[in-house]
């Protein structure tokens, strides 16, 4: 069962902005990136499982920025699955560049069909997601 | 028949990169705004378009920038249909800051069913937009 | 003083996911055109403070995401300044279509100089904010 | 002398639209990536440059799309310098999934000071980018 994933990203220069920064809001994307992998790395690819009908829908997102990242920065994004439910998943995720604390955050992602509605995970799905 | 539209964009600051400039990117969102207003111009809804499996494909673009936008510039974008037929509609762009042009473009979108195939404007629909 | 300001936004398609909604990270880009509207309603302008040498820096985030946001809405986002002191100001967000609650949301950003270091608020501008 | 270099990028969530596909736009931040590396590869930083004062501004882009890009999709994008003046550079764009062309470019970058205003490429980097 894995309970975290390691993801090397490069900021890239159109996610800078006139600040020199990375964007704020450029760390959910990096965060979605985390949750993708996550996946991965139990042998589940979630562009299958929307395939299936099953959709990761975020209801809630909490972010710290401690620092800033600039471009071409080379990061390392740590995603953790925090809990697991049959209707929902809790992650958190630290952003480093080198030893140095960037960014921590947290988020829940709930389980939605084709509709958009809540649905339950499949006991595969569960099971593989290290649920028990 | 509506063949321009007129639209005002400020530039966000999420949308500039770390020169200080609306990032090369974002000026093609833009343009995608301009080809909706020109839809809704004409009393068309590309959601509704959509909705009935009728989907613009972008399969051409060409710009040239002629000057940096920066953020919070009020832009003004003029879009054109340049040429219409029963499988794809060519436009022209104008971007410009006061009198002063900043971008100028031309796309060429396809239309496609939702399979991503081709597909024929009906005929309601290729009226609408102006076609003879 | 102005405590709040509403704004009304038309999600773009470039903003729209696979999954047809407002990407999540989208949102946090409607609430910076919140924060730079709030400043423009009190006569001050974001991109003017920055040519003097302020700069906002987001250092806290949290949103919860109560329903979708389609292609094409209508939003309209209501920021209201919670708490205002020399080195950093609070925002509070809702972001409706219609009458329906879509996203709330708290942020908190601070006061730095060009050289990413935390500064004051100059006087002038800490009584434009509504500062006592 | 490095002529061209190749880059893999996989498609991420946030780039798709209401579609299912890459954006069209997110292209030109691909297209910027294999430019970033194409520095890279010959021992050059464009973070580096920046700091020097000296900026690459695109002033003219064309691409031609011939099959759409999905989410996860693994690309591979070949980015080749076609001529360099002391005050610009061509590049050309392939990208591919697997063997199949999705979309092939062309761009134009002028160099530029602090200023915004065209400058020389200093007689070390424009033979570090092969030029004689």
């Amino acid at each position: 069962m894995l309970e975290s994933c390691d993801l090397e990203i490069r900021v890239r220069y159109a996610e800078t902005d006139a600040m020199g920064y990375l964007h704020h809001a450029g760390y959910f994307v990096y965060f979605e990136m985390g949750r993708m992998e996550l996946l991965r790395g139990v042998g589940l690819s979630y562009a299958e499982m929307e395939r299936q009908g099953l959709f990761y829908v975020v209801t809630k997102l909490e972010c710290r920025y401690r620092a800033p990242a600039m471009f071409d920065d080379l990061l390392a994004l740590t995603t953790r699955k925090q809990r697991l439910t049959r209707v929902r998943v809790d992650h958190s995720y630290e952003l480093k560049r080198g030893g140095r604390l960037l960014a921590d955050a947290r988020s829940t992602v709930a389980l939605v069909g084709r509709d958009g509605r809540p649905t339950l995970l499949p006991e595969d799905l569960y099971q593989a997601l290290g649920g028990t």
